[in-house]
This record gives C-alpha cells, sequence and structure tokens, in this order.
C-alpha cells in the first residue's frame, strides 16, 4: 500500500549538478499543455472525441506539447477487457486518428501498446509520444502496482528499458504512475525507473498517472512529487485524470512543480481542467510559486486512530462526483432512494440531490407499523428541504399478505428475523418496482459499520445499483449530515440527534443488536483499513470480547457483502475489489 | 491460462544420464506417504488435526516421509488473510505443533513462511520439510499465478533461490504448483525452476499443489507431469488438495509417476485418499503400472467449438462437491430451492439432494396466475421422485395486495417488466422468508446462459447463497439433466422436453427475449471462455447482428453479475473472481 518513499538499490550515482552544468546551453522556450480529462472505460469514441477537442485548443494556444493522462484512450482501469484483441484494436485504431493531428504539436497520452516480444506477457501499459504524424516514442510501464484495488500485473509486462524522448532540444523522463513511487513492497519496485533515466540527461519529469482518491491519497502524491523533484532536481509535470468510474473516483489534482520545489501550477480536484506552462530556456517554468490546496500538502500516512481520519469536505465531494459519473457513463438520469427519515437514507438523498438535481431523486417512504410517526415526518421534511418528489407507501397490506401466504408453514411460531427481513425485503421490492416501471436506479444507502457487521437485509436494505455510503462509517456518516448542514439545516436535525434504529420491530434500536458506534467503528477502521489483528487492536486499549465479537461479525457476513453492489471508494481500504477475503463463515484469521 | 509447456530460457544443458550414473551408489529403500486432504480456510484447528492425524497414520505404516498439498495449514486460497499478521502467527504456530511429531518420520506440507529480507513482498509461499523435531528446509514457489481466479503475485514474494533437499542418501526436487507450469504469459515464468534443480543431482521430484478442477485442467495437469518426467527423467509426487472452498473445487487426483512415465499411483478425484510408494534403491518406483482415469489422459485445451466442452460426469461430480464443502465449512444442514418446474431448479434439486440428502433439501413451489398446470404437477413429480420435502405457496394474493400499493403511483400503467421481475422477487422473498425462518441456505438456480445475457431478476431468481449452476450453459444445464437421468428417470421426462420459460406473463417463452440457446450459448462460450472478440465469432460462422446482439447483453449485465452469489468453477472461465469485467452499461469491448 502506501506511499513511503524509500531508497532504492539501484540508486544513481553520478554528481546530477555538475551533468546538468555540462549540459546548460541555449534552448527555445517550450510550451506545455495539461489535459486533465474524464474518460469512461472502453469507450474510444468518447474518449478520443475529448481528446481531440484538447489537441485543438492547446494548438490554438500554440503549445509545444499536450499531455494527457495514463490509459487516457481506453478509461482507468480496464481490467479483462485488456485480453480483448479486438479491444487493443481499437486502442490503436484510435491512436492512428489522434496521430493525425499531430502536424503542429507533440502529444503524450496513456494508452495499451502490444509486447513485440514473444515471452511475457502481451501488453504494455505505455505513454505514447505523438509528433508530426508518427508514434516517436512508446515508453512502457515499470512499476505494475498490484495491490488493494489494482490488478496491473495480471495484464501488463514490466519494462526493462528506459530511455528519455528528446523533443525540441529536451530530454523528457516519461514515466506512468506508480514508476515514481518506489514502493517497496513489491519486488519489481526495486527498480527505480527515474534511477536509470538519470544517466541520459534529462531536463524534466512527466509522469502520467490514474491516481484514484482516497482521503490520505491526494497528500502522499503531492508528497512523492515532491521528492522526485527533491532527488532529481528537476521539474515535474504530473497529469492525472479525473472523474469515477464505478467504484473509483479520481481527483485530478494534476500539478506542475519546479525544480526547486515550488508548485507553479495545480489543476483543481474532481473536475475537468487544463493548463498551460512554458519551460524556458534556462529549465525554469513561468509564473510564480502557489499554495498547495489543503488535499496535498502532507506525506501519506493511513492515520493510527480512526478520530483522525477525517477530511470530510473531500469525502464528500468524491462521493456526489462518483454518484454523478456513474448515471452518466451509465446512461442513465434518475434515481431513487428508500427514505427511512434515518441518517443514511438523509444524507444519500442529500448527496444524490447534489450529483443529479434535485428533481432527478425521487424519495419513497415505506413506513411498517413499526415506524415511528417522527421518522415519516422527519423524511418528509426533509424531501420538502431538498426538493425531492417523494411518496408514501405503507407496506403493512404487503406484509400481512406474505404473513398469510407464509401462515400453513409458518404456523404460529414466534415473531422473529425472519419477519424482520420479510419487511426490509417487501421495501426492497416496492422502490426497484417503482425503478424498474420508471427506469429509476436505486440508490443503496448501507454504510461501512452496518456492511463490515452484516446489520442488513440481503435484497431488502442492501439492495441498490450503486453503495454510496458503502465506505463511510457510521461516525463519518454523521460528519457528511453536518458538513451538508454546514450552511443551513437541509437534513432535519432531529435525523442527526435520535438513536439510530431498523425500526423492524416495536421499540428496536440498533444498540439492541450492535455495540455502540462508536467504539465499533474505531474498531472496524483498525481491522479494515489497518489491517490489525486482534492481539494489535486489543492492544490498543480496546475490549477483549468486543473485539472478537466484532471481528466475527465482520468475518462471518462476508458472503453478505460478496453480493453487494458496487461501492463508491473514499478510504485506503474499500470493501469491494480492493478487499478479497474468502467466505469462511466465521471468524479464523 | 493454458498449461502448455514451452521450452524455458535458462534451459538446463548438462547431461542428464551421465550425472545420474555418476552419483549412482547403494541406497536404502524410501517409503513415501501421500495425503490427499480437504482444509478449510483459515480453520488451523481443523486442518492440523487433520494433519496429524494422517502422521499418526503414516509412522504406523512406517512412511519415511509423508508429503501434504500446497498452503494445507491455512487452505486454499487464503486471499487477504494473508495481510494480517495473526494469519500468519497461527500457521507457524501449526507448524511448530506438528514439527514436535516428527521424530520418525520427516512431514513436508504447504505454509507461508515470512521473507526475511526486508525488500520485497512478506511472505513466500512455501514447502516446509519438519524431521526430526526441526524445519530443516523451507522451500519457496517461484512461478506465482497471477490470471484467472489467482491472485499469488498479490501476496508473495517469487523465490530466486533453488536447492535439493537432502534426505536419507536421496536428494528432493521439491516444487510447489506452478513450478512446474512454465506458463509463458507470465514474465517471471521465464525462469524454469526444475532446470536451476537439475545441477544438484536430484533423485525425485515431488509437487505440492492446490491445483483447482475445471473441465479440461486435469487433462493439462497430467500431461505437465508427464513432460516434466520425460524433460528430467526423474520420477514424480504429485500431491493435490481435493475438496471445494466457495466457488473453487479442487478434484485431487495426486499422482506418481516412474522415471518412465508410467502411473505407478493414483489417488481418486474429489475424495480425501492416501496412498503410499516405495522410492527402490535402483531409483524405481515399487508396484505395477496402472491406467490413467479418463479425467488424466491429455494435454489441455480449452476446446475450439462448444459442442466439444463436455465432460458432464465431472463437472456433475464437482457441483456436488462444490455444495457439500460449501454446506460443511459454513456449518450449514438444510437448503431450500424454489421448484419452479423447470429444467434449472430441477437440476439444482437432485445435485443437492446428491450432495446433502433428499431430506436436507427443501423444495418451495411459489406458482403465480402465470404458471402453466405442467410446472406445478413436473415440480410435484421432481419432488416426489427425488424425496425432497416440498410445499406449494401461490404468490398470487402478494402480488395483488402489491400492486395494490403501489397502484396510487402505477395507476393504470400497462403490464411491463417490473410487474414481471415483482413476481420474480415476491418469489425470493418467500423463500428467502422460509430459509431465515428455518435456517436453510438457498441455493441459487440461475444458467451461466441467464447470467450472461441478464436473462434473471436481481433480489428475484438472481438471489440465493450459491451459484449452483453459474458455470454452465443451459445445453449444458440438459446434459447435467440427462446425466441425472442417466439410469432412472429422476427428473421427469417432461422438463427435459418442454420450451423454456420464466412464466411470468400469459404463454412467454424464453425465446421471446432471447436467441435460441444452442447458438446463444456457443456464442457466449466464444465470448467468455474464449476470450474471442466479434470479429473472431462472426469468422465462425454466426450472424453478426446476433453476435453484436450478445456480446451487447453480455456487457450491459455485468451490474447484475456484479451481484450475484459465489458461482461453483467448473470451466476454464467462470463469473466471479476469475473474470473481472468493468461495469460499462454497453458493448464497447
Amino acid at each position: 500500500m502506501g506511499g513511503l518513499f524509500q531508497p532504492n538499490h539501484l540508486a544513481f550515482t553520478l554528481p546530477i549538478r555538475l551533468l546538468k552544468n555540462m549540459k546548460q546551453k541555449n534552448r527555445s522556450e517550450l510550451t506545455i499543455y495539461l489535459a486533465q480529462q474524464n474518460y469512461h472505460i472502453g469507450n474510444f469514441e468518447a474518449n478520443t472525441t475529448k481528446i481531440l477537442a484538447a489537441i485543438q485548443e492547446a494548438k490554438s494556444q500554440k503549445a509545444d506539447l499536450i499531455i494527457f493522462s495514463e490509459l487516457c484512450i481506453c478509461g482507468y482501469p480496464p481490467k479483462d477487457f485488456l485480453e480483448f484483441d479486438d479491444f487493443i484494436l481499437k486502442s490503436e485504431q484510435a491512436i492512428d486518428r489522434i496521430k493525425k493531428e499531430t502536424t503542429d504539436i507533440a502529444v503524450l497520452l496513456g494508452a495499451p501498446s502490444r509486447n513485440p516480444k514473444p515471452e511475457g506477457k502481451n501488453l504494455f501499459n505505455s505513454a505514447y509520444f505523438l509528433f508530426e504524424q508518427e508514434v516517436t516514442a512508446i515508453i512502457n510501464k515499470t512499476l505494475l502496482p498490484n495491490y488493494d484495488v489494482f490488478d496491473e500485473y495480471r495484464y501488463f509486462e514490466p519494462s526493462f528499458t528506459w530511455n528519455v524522448v528528446p523533443f525540441k532540444g529536451r530530454n523528457l523522463a516519461i514515466t506512468i504512475c506508480e514508476d515514481i513511487w518506489n514502493l517497496m513492497d513489491d519486488p519489481l519496485y526495486r527498480i527505480c525507473p527515474m534511477d536509470l533515466l538519470m544517466p541520459q540527461s534529462p531536463d524534466l519529469m512527466i509522469n502520467l498517472s490514474a491516481s484514484p482518491f482516497d482521503y490520505v491519497h491526494g497528500e502522499g502524491r503531492l508528497h512523492i512529487i515532491r521528492e522526485n523533484v527533491a532527488k532529481y532536481q528537476l521539474p515535474m509535470i504530473y497529469c492525472n485524470t479525473v472523474g469515477a468510474q464505478t467504484e473509483l473516483v479520481f481527483d485530478g489534482n494534476s500539478v506542475v512543480m519546479n525544480s526547486k520545489g515550488d508548485l507553479m501550477l495545480q489543476l483543481p480536484a474532481f473536475e475537468e481542467a487544463s493548463g498551460m506552462i512554458t519551460l524556458q530556456s534556462d529549465g525554469s517554468i513561468n509564473g510564480k510559486p502557489t499554495t498547495p490546496v489543503h488535499a496535498l500538502k502532507e506525506r501519506e500516512v493511513i492515520p493510527e486512530r480512526f478520530e483522525e481520519a477525517h477530511h470530510i469536505d473531500l469525502v464528500h465531494r468524491a462521493i456526489v462526483v462518483g454518484i454523478q459519473d456513474y448515471f452518466r457513463k451509465m446512461n442513465f438520469k434518475e434515481a431513487i432512494v428508500a427514505s427511512s427519515g434515518g441518517i443514511d437514507s438523509a444524507v444519500v438523498l442529500a448527496l444524490a440531490s447534489e450529483a443529479l438535481g434535485a428533481n432527478n431523486v425521487r424519495a419513497l417512504l415505506l413506513p411498517s407499523q413499526f415506524s415511528s410517526d417522527h421518522s415519516v415526518a422527519d423524511a418528509v421534511t426533509l424531501s420538502k428541504n431538498l426538493g425531492n418528489p417523494y411518496d408514501i407507501l405503507a407496506i403493512q397490506p404487503v406484509f400481512d399478505s406474505m404473513m398469510q401466504v407464509l401462515n400453513p408453514i409458518f404456523e404460529d411460531r414466534p415473531f422473529s428475523l425472519a419477519e424482520e427481513n420479510l419487511q426490509s425485503r417487501i421495501r426492497g421490492n416496492l422502490v426497484m418496482a417503482l425503478a424498474n416501471k420508471f427506469n429509476y436506479i436505486l440508490l443503496n444507502t448501507s454504510n461501512k459499520s452496518e456492511l463490515s457487521t452484516g446489520y442488513g437485509t440481503l435484497y431488502g436494505d442492501m439492495a441498490g445499483g450503486l453503495g454510496v455510503l458503502g465506505d463511510v462509517y457510521k461516525q463519518q456518516v454523521y460528519q457528511l449530515a453536518r458538513f451538508i448542514n454546514r450552511e443551513r439545516e437541509i437534513i432535519p436535525n432531529n435525523i442527526l440527534t435520535k438513536a439510530p434504529s431498523a425500526e423492524l420491530r416495536p421499540g428496536q434500536k440498533d444498540s439492541d443488536s450492535l455495540p455502540d458506534y462508536a467504539v465499533m467503528d474505531a474498531i472496524l477502521y483498525q481491522y479494515i483499513e489497518r489491517r490489525q489483528g486482534p492481539k494489535e487492536i486489543i492492544a490498543l486499549g480496546f475490549d477483549e470480547a468486543l473485539v472478537f465479537r466484532i471481528l466475527g461479525m465482520v468475518n462471518r457476513n462476508e458472503y453478505k457483502r460478496n453480493q453487494f453492489c458496487p461501492i463508491i471508494r473514499v478510504s485506503p481500504k474499500a470493501f469491494g475489489t480492493g478487499r478479497r477475503m474468502p467466505i469462511v463463515g466465521k471468524y479464523l484469521g
């Protein structure tokens, strides 16, 4: 994981300054345009159109070179699409089309390339340098992340050759994303591509990235850029992708840093943007230094304690982008949310309204005989505050008819979990019936605390196309609610102050079945984000029995999460593709 | 993927025969016991107990050495459990316990070991050689599979040292699973561990495996063993694990081959077993050669045409084991199946009855107003033939009450997909209500053709804890049915002969919405198992529009499969962890 910059084995030992002085000569200015764009996986047509538009704009601004992000042609991560030859062919056709537009400008962009050698994997993760209608260089990625959500070693051959790309009197040291991270927990990371490029006297480092957001990663990224600049005493242009693709949200935050470590350009977080800088004849970069936004200030460290894992403004923004792009890329317009009057559905409604527009988010209130009056009242107030269309459908008649149908089998057995789940699933049915009838996408409201402990009903409240809060612990849901209410009371205060309840039996409270959320979230955070075992967690001062109880819940409920929809990832360890646990039925770890 | 044995780059060139003659001397016999066992991931207690019992048995039979399979201590695949220190600690404690029992016998078993070096990943996938209460050698796996269902490079450092293990006058060349496969689609596979061991004059090859079943893999495995024996002119002992862990089924099929390529011992498929052989002083193996079972006769090739992808007897057995072990390892006893009178639920009921006992499988018939009379009659006959308990609950009253509740919103809109799905979801609710009330596990009946094309209802017929037929195309479901009926009519013939229908609207047939299954399955097989693109599939003679229609359905419905339960894997490319596709909403590949 991480982002800790480590000394490497093949460290470059030549005196860099001396080398630079030797090759200092008069060169013309180089104007470089950065395109921070939002791509759609496999949508070559849309991605190419977007890339071509930026090239036209850069040409009109007389840029010498335009830089796009990693695998921009096909979108990131393309996953097993890479195993299909026609997918690679389409990528090559797109490059051919773009190549034709490189008469007055050079283009640097990311795309897969074929490995010409018979041995090794079929593909490289590459940067294409296009100029004067030719592919003048292909640079391959060396360090292939294969942890958490990343599977690059499943598809790509690592590079084993390193060359600068000469362009208009400058030597460009081009790397791809992880290549500048030099993490030491991967054997391939013993190679440091920049060390190997230094003997060729580069003038400028350029990194093409597809580096996803999590609430600590932005900090780590700027730290790494700084460390590279400090080590090699070269300016760096860092171009990241932006926008969400199902679970992953890319935050952009592309930057240009001069060789002294000043931030000379900083593109905004979470939106498409472009910028232009000039590399002057003396190697400096034009303009005045800018101050880093707070997302980019420190070394990346997963905080030791849950209480320090905040950045709720960024989490808020990432989720909004995650919803927005899921709908846009899947060609959906309207969402539906089962609105219970509780904190989770309230926060989802507010986030979805911000992402899609309040009139595109329909709230469905589905009270049962166990719903308290305030639940309906609070949910109604919320939707009035937001401006959502909403409906109220009482589920009692359906529940009664279900129980009647089941009666020959259930007979007079007492009310139990089966009847609780039944209510949740009737709600799931009704909200899905509306979704199917009117083409809504059901947004799921389960939070990370519930998903961790299995406190949810499969096919009931666990239904939905996208997990909006699945990477947000209950405590963080409250933080989000307070953030949403930062200017005015959008979510009724009563929703923030009442005790959480599933309202599936008379007087039920979450605290009947679950430990206190504050303690539970802190333990879950140690186990899930920080990969601590029971011994380490107990050593932090938590009750032993409670720790084992909670870890047991997490492991036992893997089968439920296995059937859960994609979750918008905002933490360094989200449920989904980044956390791969066997289904074992009990705590065995 | 594969299993094609390729020449390797570091090929050993010394004259092997000469070397062997040089070191030929009088040695005593070596008696070796193979333990083909079924492990449970993370269940160190159960696994250790099982291993200790086999050691006792081997001691009582005066064996010199007992061999277990890859990662037997923790079960395979342990996945992200490997990232927890306490998991590794428990593994080490288990080895300490076993070590104490090695006074009169040597033990060779698989377990993770820590990488003592600071660089590289933290763990190796290792074989421990235990003798006289000591760990006398640790051999690390070199070739770490990182394709399909495998993620070993996510966790393990590859070995970069190779040494034989001397034991009682013999040099043992010990490798782990993939180490003998030498696949060339992975750059690490350029290393051939056996080539590197040959200069140390080994007398015997031993391979510890956890090699899962698919309907072509068994053939490939024996082929590889033969190729190794032929190349190195040494006997090989191949010890594989057996039994299922959620989606993966291990078929065992452990073998001993003498240096001439004769099969000297062959443990049965799909069950725990043990065997003993003696390596005689001249290097030969005692006993008479045996004939390979038909699962182990040829080189592994994914057949070019769907019609050739059979082995239905093995698929049948694998699924039965898959159900059995899922229940046993999760500590479940009874299953429930929604029995529609169609072919899929009929086959699931038959397989589950074989796996769990007919009285542990409850059939729930849930007819609607659209169900034909024969559906109920056929389902009743089936359960009578099998001996399942069954119940009939008509869903009409629930459907009516749902429609009444929805009426203020649906008004007089025409019957549509929403109402079709609603029926399927009501069935899902009712069968889950029984599952929750009586602690049944719902077995899912969706087949691979339906899952491919999205012909199923999320939270309805797509509900369930285990996908029994999710890796079996509709044509293969019929083959399974005929196989089940091979001796007598268990599944009523009418179920095999009537046209498939979801019966969700009057007179509905699958063929109203789907292409002919025979053609569709053949196209799906090319796309999914064989990774062919539209151009290649059309070139096989399939209609262009139909190919694009079907591939579009596959891609569009990724979001549904993303929420599906684990599927028992029987093919070389199953939905689930082995097939990682982005959710893109349309055919873009």
